[in-house]
């Protein structure tokens, strides 16, 4: 299986390329980076089938919609995002399938109501891989403060994935420091927001944060409702 | 064994940490970064034993010299720095061990002359490891146009690295463009500097590239002769 981690400077944005048997699948590809990932593709000899979103971003135009067009891959949202403009949406527990592998959609309310997380179970000597999108960022998580997010329900969402083996590797879907995975179990141990003492805390926490909208947040969260092409 | 790769947004440099049974190397450390690499040395509870750098960078402060004073770690660079201030020089063939694991340095002049290589020899089902510095960049080599670069000596240090396995894993110095990996066969079909006739052309292209000199190099250059504490 090929893994690759591709980072959107502009936007600290982490995309990445997965495939198996020739059949890609790109998570979070980011629309001015398109030329990159399909350079990236013909170069590697891969057919890309699918380009999925962990959520509806305020700080990046996707490249799904994009991608569609100059494939034949199938593009989805999570079904909470009401997306029109997408080949399918995915829902809780379904599985994904590139190659002989599935990727399991967790949805994982929070940052956002349309909140994803993609997980590669483990597989031979290979640990679980986790694709965290905002929900659970290295020694962070994902700010709850518009597009429908709620503390509350991140919590919960957080508490699920904390509930996965402690080797899985988390690949977040930012990261502003230039650190690039991390694990279930260094972040059980060592991410300051799962240190607090109950959810009131988390909440607490998380409604005093007091963070700046994201700059692009009035034209990249139109513009990915209709699939980075409106 | 424990592989990190970490990213310094400012020069667009990657430093890698690895670790085996509790002892860490930092490759290509930047200064600004200590406090980050002390912290996740400290929360993964990694003994740091070597920081070593590729070459003497032009593009930003190595973090050697104070990695030294904040840890009991040994400092090294490549003989030919000729450094005063490392800890111990290492030359072509050297082995570095941390826990039960080695790094082989392959001295790989022509970016500068004291530029190195550090390959992990593949290890069970784990693939060879090379971290390529500024000699092989994903798509690119390192430019020859100044601290005694060379590019007739960077074509045979790349013929050199051409001969690993075709599923090494190759992780660079720097991209600018936010790729995190290669392997050398992917190098060998797509890098557009390996594709060239020979040596002459390969020199002819280098001597033609007109780069702009590095912001930093006035001041990088003799800092990092002193370990990044001049």
């Amino acid at each position: 299986m090929l893994l690759r981690q591709l980072f959107d400077s502009t936007s600290s944005t982490y995309s990445y390329l997965l495939a198996d048997q020739g059949e890609a699948v790109l998570i979070d590809p980011v629309k001015d980076k398109l030329d990159d990932y399909l350079r990236l593709l013909r170069e590697l000899d891969l057919k890309l089938i699918l380009a999925i979103d962990t959520h509806t971003h305020a700080d990046h135009i996707t490249a799904l919609g994009e991608l569609r067009s100059a494939t034949a891959c199938r593009s989805g949202f999570g079904t909470q995002s009401g997306s029109q403009c997408a080949s399918f949406t995915f829902t809780d527990g379904q599985a994904l399938t590139f190659g002989q592998r599935q990727l399991i959609a967790w949805h994982t309310p929070g940052h956002t109501d349309d909140s994803y997380c993609f997980l590669l179970p483990a597989a031979g000597n290979e640990a679980a891989q986790l694709f965290s999108g905002d929900t659970l960022l290295i020694r962070g998580s994902g700010r709850t403060d518009f597009q429908n997010g709620d503390s509350r329900a991140q919590w919960a969402s957080l508490q699920r994935l904390l509930a996965l083996p402690g080797n899985t590797v988390v690949w977040p879907g930012h990261d502003y420091r230039g650190w690039t995975r991390s694990s279930i179990a260094e972040e059980a141990a060592h991410n300051p927001r799962l240190q607090v003492a109950d959810v009131e805390a988390y909440v607490q926490l998380m409604d005093n944060l007091k963070l700046p909208n994201p700059k692009l947040m009035d034209v990249a969260v139109p513009a990915n409702r209709a699939c980075g092409q409106g």
